[in-house]
């Protein structure tokens, strides 16, 4: 047995995420551990507390990092809120809405299931029905942006009927933070759960959550406990929990929230706002470029996630050997469909410090010239110069 | 709001975990991002279980890390294996115990405890009482090395006897692991969880587990879903099993893996049992200095940990002041007393590479000074040469 030491390629992420991350948050990994009772590094906590409430635009007490993926911080908001024989309005328009039903199911919760098509947002008028036909619903659940699909959904409007009819909202924003407007407060959302790995451009690991004092509320009064011990908030909240001692719950990841905390001084440095324009731009250039080559996006216009642009496989292109080319001659990933779709789209994902004008020009001109070399029935050269006139307009 | 870049002071780490970690782990940790589906990393991946193998002592198949801390490893090891109703003996001789108590509460288990005190080893023989006495038992639960009192169990001898009487294993072996001799397949243990952060030298946040074709069988023969979406190792499986295509289930922590997988590849190239007489040596030293110091062990020597030497606080001391000073003077961090255990011992821990000479006689002499300043009611200055001679004998 002899195995060395790993040495990754240099790839340009522009899937689904992981997205490439700042240099500076991998530099921030690197440094030397110390103790997760430290004083210097419960500091430390709290000032990640206060960047990621400025991320969901929150005032919430409880808000902070589950130590664990994205897929965990889904999993932390339903084992929290829902008890046995609860039943949950849950919108499905992809994977994730599926995935919301399996953790429903699994906490003993009951499910209702609004379906949209994929592709296409959630449809406020059916969710509305459902809760109608629903007066027992306790939660309304739904994707804010399906990484499946690309896809955004109207949060505020959706938690306004949620309000209306007494639910409380549970959000997937594992790939809007940080890249397109998420108003928490605003918008009245109550359980809300996210990724590191999208839009905050840092490594994955780490699901950044956050909970009104109405869902909060809901935890503290369950009548049973918590599946989970790991994630149970009443545990959790000892270590996380602002003032006074922390109590020993697990071991922090320490490096990994090293990472996170660099990775919101950078969105703070920029501005959230401008985080969310230089989204937008770089999507309307990657657009230009992708229609400039005869190919369409899944997703009507006005539904479109800018950082995760899902696009049409072109009739008789194979799609997986355009990815393979790509990650082999170009070291550039973007993704595949995931469940129904795939076979039919490409994910190209502008996410964080990916979403920018060498990103755009690099995958249109090798997507480009991978198509055209495989004699893809589409116009070919056309794309890096259709999105530098979008960059110019 | 104008938060910082933070900047960790240089402690040198030994508490109870996370231990000081090699350089060349947060050097690897700091490598580029590439994706959780790309092939480079899924043959890191594969190389990863091969080197937890030869850390597990084992050829078990399903030898992967949990994407989450020790006290996930510990909760997936427990709601896969545990189905409402089934009864669980558990031999309780600490915290981490009582953990396993609520895990298998949360799972609609039944918990019988098996009570050792704190600082002893489990007796088997209460265990064996046990198991005869619950002939309906499905699984035999214990704390190979406890964390929060320093004490060694007998696995081999616990895992004979739960396999006399038909029940499967469940061993905690987070601060084992790497420091101390571990050997699952010649002990027969079932389903086995570690963390690393203590004697792999790794930053906190993955749980290494490894599961025995037995403790497979059983997941894979449940009657009911796993209640934990995320820890579903029926899931999980898809992506970590080898061979063939892999499946998302969530998106693997990247970069904390890379650092896994250096500390792997550390660990190959000293030689585990290397590293067990390294842990031993070291031991060793402290314990001649601490008892040159007139202080004394939790812990019976025969059932001591090398990694992690309870101290019993010496009457009339502000144990807490001591440790404070030896914080902020010395930026040396040793670990206070755990749950029942809290203000009455000190843990210093000598895990992975900070289990070496320098912090042996770094630790002793700073604890010596501390001691001596606040006039506490021992020999002074001498701990560091008794040290010395121990490394000489």
């Amino acid at each position: 047995m002899t195995i060395r030491s790993f040495h990754p390629p240099q790839r340009t992420l522009m899937g689904p995420g992981p997205s490439d991350v700042y240099p500076r948050i991998l530099e921030a990994m690197s440094r030397q551990t110390i103790g997760h009772l430290d004083p210097m590094f419960v500091a430390m906590m709290d000032e990640i507390k206060v960047m990621l409430r400025y991320a969901f635009q929150t005032q919430n007490a409880l808000t902070m990092p589950v130590s664990a993926p994205g897929s965990a911080g889904m999993e932390t908001a339903f084992v929290n809120l829902v008890e046995p024989g609860d039943k949950v309005v849950i919108c499905q328009n992809g994977v994730f809405g599926g995935r919301m039903k399996e953790n429903v199911e699994r906490c003993g919760g009951v499910a209702v299931m609004v379906e949209d098509a994929w592709g296409a947002a959630v449809d406020p008028n059916k969710a509305e029905d459902a809760l109608k036909a629903n007066p027992d619903a306790k939660i309304l659940a739904f994707v804010h942006a399906e990484t499946s699909t690309g896809a955004q959904s109207d949060a505020k409007t959706l938690a306004e009927i949620a309000r209306k009819y007494d639910c409380l909202t549970i959000a997937d924003t594992v790939t809007s933070l940080g890249g397109t407007p998420l108003m928490v407060d605003d918008w009245g959302l109550d359980a809300v759960y996210s990724g590191t790995q999208k839009c905050l451009s840092c490594v994955p690991g780490l699901s950044p959550v956050t909970f009104s004092e109405r869902a909060l509320d809901t935890v503290k009064a369950r009548k049973t406990k918590v599946q989970s011990w790991f994630m149970d908030l009443n545990l959790v909240l000892g270590y996380w929990a602002g003032g006074g001692k922390r109590a020993y719950h697990h071991t922090a990841p320490i490096n990994a929230l090293y990472g996170l905390h660099e990775a919101l001084v950078i969105l703070q440095e920029e501005g959230i706002e401008n985080a969310w324009t230089r989204h937008r731009r770089n999507h309307e250039a990657l657009r230009a470029g992708i229609e400039a080559m005869g190919l369409s996006f899944v997703v009507k216009a006005e539904d479109r996630l800018p950082q995760l642009n899902a696009i049409s496989i072109p009739g008789g292109v194979d799609e997986a050997a355009v990815r393979t080319r790509l990650l082999n001659e170009y070291n550039l990933e973007i993704g595949a469909g995931l469940g129904a779709m795939a076979g039919k789209i490409w994910r190209i994902g502008l996410m964080g410090c990916a979403s920018n004008q060498r990103n755009v020009l690099f995958c249109l001109g090798a997507l480009d010239a991978v198509l055209s070399d495989m004699r893809a029935p589409i116009t070919s050269g056309v794309a890096v110069g259709a999105a530098m006139a979008a960059y110019k307009s």
